[in-house]
């Protein structure tokens, strides 16, 4: 199987060119093509996944591919953009063609369902990589940015924050877990949902975002650092599932507040913002102040002492 | 040194956010803002290059730079597109200063002459891995495609071919070069320049058009099938350096033919059109015609044997 033949079977679809709606060229040529909406602003991201350290080699093909896609949708959720498309540029150390069935089928199956056709990319044989960028839109002054936040107003989250962390604390065999818990935090880690209706829902209501891959003491700094605030954290609000609930508090606390890889959203709003109902549950988790720093609190207000950090790809 | 200091004194200019005519948000967001130009396309195309399959390890982290961006502008270069912004996703094994401060010189020495700004990417560790991806505009209907040859058009050529692959036999030991000769080559396959003005001035000319990076047998191959048609290549038209040659004539024809790495556009256009002339050297090198396949000859017009086929990243 050559280069070519491995792009049209795994990954062009019969009609691809020209078939969706604002596509004009589609994969096979030197560019794809696309048709901006007047007056939209035009959103890129672009994330790298490598073997051993974003995804396990055991992982299946299927959940890799839905999470190559995912974490990337998770960036332009963040900034509540509409998804456009995106490309894939891939490293294979071979062309093995049940591993390529199962990834194409995870990753355009998550590409139909959020309106995001694969318009291009790259193939080529190296160490196992997965580069994709994604395109979306979002009306001009709209999109969600980091700087937005301002004093008072209320910090909120998406969904449940931590379980991600601890399928991995399993896999390094630090924790046991097996079951239904066991496939409750390992579908976390694997299949994260990107946010995008709440992105989307939030363009006029949040006044900054950002998405949770590193984990919420780095990412919640990165508002406050663009946005030059401080802010109180409720280290106790912070929403998690039963199966993390039921670890000790200290692994809780790492998994919760330096976990990573949760893909949740973290967002700022002021008080009595009506929030809106995507079916996705939000938690008020704290509150920006004028004060520089991240203050972490227990639900009685105490001051919690953590000593954790986020993830980072070349610190020790 | 950490992944974001490395991104903030490798990659970030002071002024990037927002200083680009046209990017509203630049590095340092979850996702870049782009505002297009009203009525224009937006295109997209994207390149990995793995170290030992498209670079050696040798390699100056100037040069390398610069041809991970330049070999990305030369796919906008194919379509006729002005560039507008770049992404870069990184593994590195390590965060070395030295190579980092050569890489992202060569690499932002180009865009800033190419009025091409890096607005965004990410950093992770792993096995050496370049990722770029390129975003440009063409006016609606007015991208270079590689669909639209005719039969009776001219085939034409910018540039010399070859060089790259003779520097690669000099690397692989089966071909002496040394001093001016071995720096020509050296270059032709080190630092690419993409044919962005010529490509610009072909829109409305060009009736196909395509980049060349696997070899001209397939890539023009690549003009043929999309187009339905076939053509007639002339191999001792095919321009050559002095350096080229110099060397066997069956050398001459694997480097012509088959050699890759050129980045030189290849595009058809019907017999008597006005070429632009933007200081890039045009050479006709055969003529498409009804009959499918590609038959190449000698100046003599005699069908010549050569037993050549573009590079496939996944054939033995």
């Amino acid at each position: 199987m050559g280069e070519f033949d491995l792009i049209r079977r795994f990954f062009q679809r019969p009609a691809a060119d020209g078939a969706e709606a604002g596509v004009d060229v589609g994969i096979g040529d030197d560019c794809a093509v696309l048709v901006p909406t007047p007056g939209a602003r035009w959103l890129v991201s672009s994330d790298m996944l490598v073997e051993g350290r974003h995804f396990l080699s055991t992982v299946d093909p299927a959940r890799l591919g839905h999470k190559a896609l995912a974490v990337n949708l998770s960036d332009l959720a963040a900034c509540g953009a509409t998804p456009r498309g995106f490309t894939l540029a891939l490293a294979l150390p071979r062309a093995d063609e049940a591993w390529l069935a199962g990834f194409s089928r995870g990753l355009l199956a998550l590409a139909d369902a959020s309106g995001c056709p694969l318009i291009g990319g790259d193939t080529t044989q190296g160490p196992l990589n997965l580069c994709v960028t994604v395109f979306g839109e979002a009306p001009a002054g709209q999109a969600l940015l980091r700087r937005g936040a301002r004093v008072g107003d209320e910090i909120w989250v998406s969904g449940k924050l931590g379980d991600a962390r601890l399928a991995l604390e399993v896999f390094r065999g630090t924790v046991a877990l097996d079951g239904l818990g066991l496939e409750t935090v390992r579908a976390a880690m694997e299949c994260p949902a990107p946010r995008l209706a709440l992105g989307q829902a939030l363009r006029g209501i949040a006044t900054a975002a950002i998405d949770l891959s590193d984990g919420l003491l780095g990412d919640l700094g990165h508002i406050l650092a663009a946005s030059g605030v401080g802010a109180r954290l409720d280290v106790d609000a912070l929403p998690r599932s039963a199966v993390l609930a039921a670890q000790s508090p200290a692994l809780q606390r790492e998994c919760l507040l330096a976990g990573g890889d949760d893909y949740e959203l973290v967002f700022t709003a002021p008080p009595g913002a009506v929030l809106p109902d995507v079916g996705v549950r939000l938690t008020r988790i704290g509150v920006i102040e004028a004060q520089p720093g991240l203050r972490v609190v227990d639900g009685r207000g105490a001051a919690v002492e953590h000593g954790l950090r986020s993830f980072d790809h070349f610190s020790a």
